[in-house]
C-alpha cells in the first residue's frame, strides 16, 4: 500500500468519538450520559412539520445544490438573528453557512492561519481546538484559567499576545467551563486583536444559552479583527445534521467560503432549510424560552446532587452553555492521567460517562466536565449517583 | 485586517458556482440549462415519505451526530451496493461516508497525498480536480485523451507515470465526457499504481448512470492500491444533502475518515438515513432502471437535436453519465478562451447556459460539456435550438 499523509494519519481520535466506541463497545448496557456534548431536546415541531411538506411539495429544489455559502434567506436569517440577540449588525454577504460548528472552525484556521502560526487558547479550553490548530499546520500556545470560575487570565494573555501569536481563539460561553465574557474582558480581548493586527475567533455556538447574565459579542468591538463563528446543534438541536456559520470581515468571511466549497461544496441543505424557517418564525422565542428553562432547571438539578452525594467536589454555577467543570482532585489527586483513568472506572464499574479533565488542556488532571443538556432531570441524579459511588471507589 | 491565507484565497470559484451567480444576475429571464452537473429527478416518494416518519417519531436519534465515518448501517449498504453492481467485496469499516463527493476527493487528496506530489489527470477532467490538488499542496500533470470517444491515451499515461507521479485521479464514468473505462483500461490503471505503488483514485459518482456497457471497478485489480469514491448526489438524486463516500484499504479509509471528522465532524445524518433506506429497500432496483431509461431517453434526444440543428458539431454517444462533450470548433475555432466567450454570448444573446472547453484542461477550447440529465425532454430540444442559434450567430 502506499503511503498516507502522516498530518492526517497522526491526528488523535476526538475523544468523544472515542468514548461512543467505548460506549458501543459496552453494549445495551444502562449509561447515565454525561459526556456528550448534546442538546436533550428535539426541534420544535413546527419547524420539521414545515419541513416535511416542503420536501414532499417542492418539487426538485429542496434536494438541489446551494451557494457555496449557503441559501441567501437563511444566510439573511443568521445575520438577523445576531443582531437580534445583541450581536453585530452584519450584512448577509458578511455571513457563511458551513457544514457544522467544527467546519467554521476548521475554515477560520486554515482560511485565516498560515502554517508555522501561533495560536493562543485559554486552557481549559475545548479538545478539538489543538488538533484543529495542529491539522492547519499551526501550533498551539496555552495560558491558564484558575477555578472556580475560570475567569479570563487577562495579564498571561497580554503577555502571550505580546510574545507574538497569530490568533486567539476560544469559545463564549466556554467549553467546558461555561464561562460567560463580560463585557471588560471581551473588550481586551478585541483592542488585544487590533492593536497587534491579529485575529480574534470567537467560537459561539452555545450564544442562545444563557441563564443568566448576557452574551456580549467581541466583534462589536473589532469588526475588522474579530470572526465569529457558531452552529444550530444545540439551537433548534440538530447536530447531525451539520450546519454551522461565520461572520466577519468580507475578505475573511470569502477565504472561508473558499474553504467550505472546496471541502464540502455547499453545506447541508436540509439543515440551511430548516435554519431559515426556524429563525424568522416569531415561535424561536417561545421555544428559546422553553430550552433556557429546562436546562436552567437541569443545570440545577445536577448541581444540587453534586452538592448532596460528591461534597468534596469543587465548582461554580456556569451562567450558560452546557456543562459544569468539576473539580475532584480531593477524590483522585491530580496525577497525570489520574481523571483519564477515573472516567473509565465510572464508566465501567458504576455506569456514567463523562469527560476528563486532561483532554481540556494540559493542567487538568483531576477535573471532570458533566454535562446537563442531555439527560432528564431524573437521570441526571441517578448520574450524579453512580458517579459519587465511583468517586469513593476509586483507587488512585 | 489581518492577512488571510494566500491558499484559499488564491483558489478560483469553481465555474458552475460563477454561472449560478451569472444566472442570478440574469435574473426571472428563461434559461434553458444545460450547464448544471444535476439530476432531474426526485429521489422516490416511498424513501422521503420514510424519512418524514422517522424524523416524527424517532426521538432524538435522527437529529443526533454519528460516527465520523458514517452510520454502521448506512456502510454495510454502501459495502453491499457496491458489491451487488459488480464492485469488490468491502466490509463495512473499509468504506467510510463523507459530506459529498467534492468531500470525499478533497479526503482523499488531503489524506493520502503529500506536499509536493504530482497528481496525473486526464485531459478533458472535471474542473474542480485541479484546484483540489492544488488545495492540498500538490500539482497536477496532464496528458491528453483525444474525440470523438476520449479513449484513455494508455501509452502517455505510462510515460508520465514513469516519470514519477505520486497518485492517479480520474473520473469513471467520465466527467465531461462519459467515457467508460473498458476492462482492460482499469486492469492498466490498477497494474500501473501497483508497479509504481502509487494511489489510484477513481471518483465513481456516476457509476449507476450507465446506458450501454457495464461499469468496471478498477479496485478489484488492485485493492490495496486504488480508493474508490463516489457520491448520492445523482443517484438516487440528493446533491445538495451531502452525501459521499469511499471504500478502499483500511489505513487510507482511516486517514480519510480523520480529514472528515476534523473538517466536518461526521457526514450529515439526514442524507445517512435515507440513503441506508433507499440502498437497501428492494424498490431501488426499480428506481434505477426509471431513471436509467428517462436519462438515455434524454440523452438520445439530446442528441438527435444536435445532429438536426446544429450539424457541424463533433461528439460521441456517451455511454454512461450526465453529459454530452460537444466540439464546436467548427463554429468556433480553437482560440484560447474562445469558448469562454462563446458560453457567456450564449447565454446571453440565446438563453442557454453551458460550460466552455476550457474548464476541462488547458487543450479543450472550441469544446462544450452539455447536461441531458436536469432539464427534460422538450426543454432539451428547445436549449439545443438556442444553442444553434448561437452558434450561428457568434463572431470568433
Amino acid at each position: 500500500m502506499p503511503r498516507v499523509n502522516e498530518l492526517w494519519h497522526r491526528l488523535p481520535e476526538s475523544p468523544t468519538r472515542a468514548l461512543d466506541r467505548l460506549l458501543e463497545a459496552l453494549g445495551r448496557r444502562d449509561i447515565v450520559n454525561l459526556a456528550a456534548g448534546r442538546p436533550g431536546l428535539r426541534p420544535p415541531d413546527w419547524v420539521l412539520e414545515w419541513l416535511a411538506d416542503r420536501l414532499a411539495s417542492g418539487g426538485l429544489e429542496p434536494f438541489g445544490y446551494t451557494p457555496s455559502g449557503g441559501l441567501m434567506e437563511a444566510r439573511e436569517a443568521v445575520a438577523e438573528d445576531i443582531w437580534e440577540t445583541g450581536g453585530p449588525r452584519v450584512s448577509w454577504e458578511e455571513v457563511i453557512l458551513t457544514a457544522g460548528g467544527q467546519s467554521s472552525v476548521a475554515a477560520a484556521l486554515h482560511a485565516l492561519g498560515r502554517a508555522g502560526g501561533r495560536v493562543l487558547l485559554v486552557e481549559p479550553t475545548w479538545f478539538s481546538y489543538e488538533p484543529l490548530i495542529r491539522s492547519a499546520g499551526m501550533e498551539p500556545v496555552f495560558v491558564t484559567a484558575e477555578p472556580p470560575d475560570y475567569r479570563l487570565p487577562e495579564e498571561a494573555v497580554k503577555e502571550a499576545v505580546e510574545s507574538g501569536v497569530s490568533m486567539i481563539l476560544l469559545a463564549d460561553p466556554d467549553n467546558p467551563t461555561g464561562r460567560l465574557l463580560t463585557e471588560g474582558e471581551a473588550r481586551l480581548l478585541a483592542e488585544l486583536a487590533v492593536d497587534h493586527d491579529i485575529w480574534l475567533i470567537v467560537d459561539e455556538p452555545y450564544r442562545t444559552l444563557v441563564y443568566e447574565g448576557s452574551k456580549v459579542y467581541p466583534a462589536r468591538y473589532a469588526p475588522d479583527h474579530v470572526v465569529g463563528v457558531g452552529a444550530f446543534s444545540k439551537d433548534p438541536g440538530i447536530p447531525g445534521w451539520r450546519l454551522g456559520y461565520a461572520y466577519g470581515p468580507p475578505e475573511a468571511i470569502k477565504a472561508m467560503e473558499r474553504f467550505v466549497e472546496y471541502t464540502v461544496y455547499c453545506p447541508p441543505r436540509p439543515a440551511q432549510e430548516l435554519v431559515a424557517m426556524y429563525l424568522r418564525d416569531p415561535r424561536k422565542r417561545e421555544f428559546r424560552r422553553m430550552f433556557q428553562l429546562e436546562y436552567r432547571k437541569r443545570r440545577d438539578t445536577l448541581l444540587k446532587a453534586l452538592a448532596e452525594l460528591a461534597p468534596e467536589a469543587g465548582y461554580s454555577k456556569p451562567p450558560a452553555g452546557m456543562f459544569v467543570y468539576a473539580d475532584v482532585s480531593r477524590y483522585t489527586g491530580r496525577g497525570r492521567g489520574v481523571t483519564v483513568r477515573f472516567a473509565e472506572h465510572a464508566l465501567r464499574s458504576a455506569g456514567v460517562a463523562v469527560i476528563p479533565g486532561e483532554f481540556f488542556g494540559p493542567r487538568q488532571a483531576g477535573r471532570l466536565r458533566l454535562t446537563f443538556t442531555y439527560e432528564p432531570g431524573e437521570r441526571l441524579v441517578e448520574g450524579v449517583r453512580r458517579l459519587a459511588t465511583a468517586l469513593n471507589s476509586f483507587k488512585i
